[in-house]
């Protein structure tokens, strides 16, 4: 912990705690930060599309009630000046660039989705960096996408309150309940509500993680360089970026966990909100089996 | 909970708790039971070879601390009389035959290896007197499964203090570091400990389990019939029943939460014991999420 995080530390919630910008680098970041001033700060990666306001408090809020956890917008996204770049290179340098600026020297990262790919980057490049990685609903390099097709089925239902639902969960009548209840969980704060994502920002975004699943990475360069322990997490059903994804990245990696949860789509973590914090606790207090 | 079960129940531990017995159906069937008197049982069915002095006492006193836990030798096995069966579905008629004596209407099962063989067929064929099921290095019907090859392996390295460190833990510092852990935990007890298994265990057991993997399932038709909750566990590198198997059964069985442990082999459980507590508490405590 810096002195800079034992300053701002507060006890809010998502839905409560103030945007904050940290300006660096050309860019000036919107960002939350929540929990206790000490302990490994969680730096969250949003999704295709997502602003902060896109977690689920209910993952956010539970996770840190024992660790800081900082959720933010990166370059171009949201609240956040710049760019949004269309490669998750790029994506990576913004998202190092951010963390530099609070001053951060070891994090633990949880990527979703797009998000997931630029967390393997960061791992893969800046291992020093990260203590322990969560990768949720994500893809290898070179994995499989379905982002466009997906999309395209998504917006055909007109009739969906919101295109998440048929997109992050399954047509079960439990997970589309799920689905609502996330819905009506994201969508409490009002007041100094993040700003919606346009074109400007999902075109790169669409770009970039079709790039990075349709780019072979021969031997599995990336996954090989990531030494850290890594908490892998898919739903069984998960349509944009199938749970095939998850497997193979556990078997690739060196010190893998792998959870897949039954009747799910791309939103595991949402309509599983309890499991999915009890299982990333586990994991991020795990100590290291003595060798 | 019936009211034999709330006149024997008992706070002692895997290690002190005394044997009991009873007998019906020809079998006088040894067990112990650890936990509180209410909350619903869970019934531990063992791996090829294992007696009740087999299991992890890190596990099974971590998880009777908060529910009843009945560890027992299926007929033949350890100190219960009769006849080991050569084949999969007269061990699940037996383990049935153990519940009713002790009056259980409702049970969650945990079954490791050949356990987790017998575990699904109970679970296929008595659906109502099954709450929740844990399956953990195993295979469906039909599987993949290198008993022989992996016994012969590890009864030729004489230089092993016991064939369960090559059997159940990778040849990682890490894994054989835990693997030494475990014995000595499973060690401990001496008053009144299990009787090892000889060649009458030993033999139809690994023919019940070969016999079981060789033998298809077409349309997965055990899998399909079980609609019970279940969580599915494997270690990454499980030489005996690969982890390939908890992918496939996760992906056929309805309702199912999949955990890979990184670097662990058949043992995982025991190597990850912590973890693998945390996992099957937080997947039996879990309430069904409302349609």
């Amino acid at each position: 912990m810096t002195k800079r995080d034992i300053a701002s530390q507060d006890a809010t919630t998502l839905e409560t705690a103030p945007t904050r910008y940290i300006e660096g680098h050309g860019i000036r970041f919107a960002y939350r930060r929540l929990g206790p001033a000490t302990g490994t700060p969680l730096v969250l990666l949003q999704h295709f599309s997502g602003n902060i306001d896109a977690w689920d408090p209910a993952v956010v809020n539970a996770l840190a009630t024992d660790r800081p956890v900082i959720a933010f917008d990166n370059a171009g996204v949201g609240r956040s000046t710049g760019q949004t770049p269309d490669n998750v290179e790029a994506m990576a340098r913004d998202a190092i660039n951010f963390v530099d600026l609070l001053d951060l020297s070891k994090v633990d990262l949880l990527g979703f989705s797009l998000g997931g790919c630029v967390a393997q980057q960061i791992a893969a490049e800046h291992g020093q960096l990260v203590r322990k990685l969560i990768l949720v609903g994500t893809a290898p390099k070179g994995g499989e996408e379905h982002l466009l097709a997906v999309l395209q089925d998504a917006f055909s239902k007109t009739d969906a309150p919101d295109p998440r639902l048929p997109l992050f969960f399954t047509t079960s009548p439990a997970s589309q309940s799920s689905g609502l209840a996330f819905l009506k969980r994201a969508k409490v704060r009002q007041d100094d509500r993040d700003t919606d994502n346009g074109s400007a920002v999902t075109d790169p975004q669409a770009k970039a993680l079709i790039t990075w699943c349709a780019t072979p990475d021969p031997g599995h360069a990336i996954l090989r360089a990531i030494r850290q322990p890594t908490l892998v997490v898919s739903g069984s059903h998960d349509t944009m970026l199938p749970a095939s994804n998850a497997y193979a990245m556990s078997r690739e990696l060196s010190n893998a966990q792998l959870v897949l949860y039954p009747d799910s789509g791309h939103g595991a973590l949402f309509q599983h909100h309890e499991m999915f914090v009890s299982h990333v606790r586990t994991f991020l207090d795990a100590q290291p089996v003595a060798a």
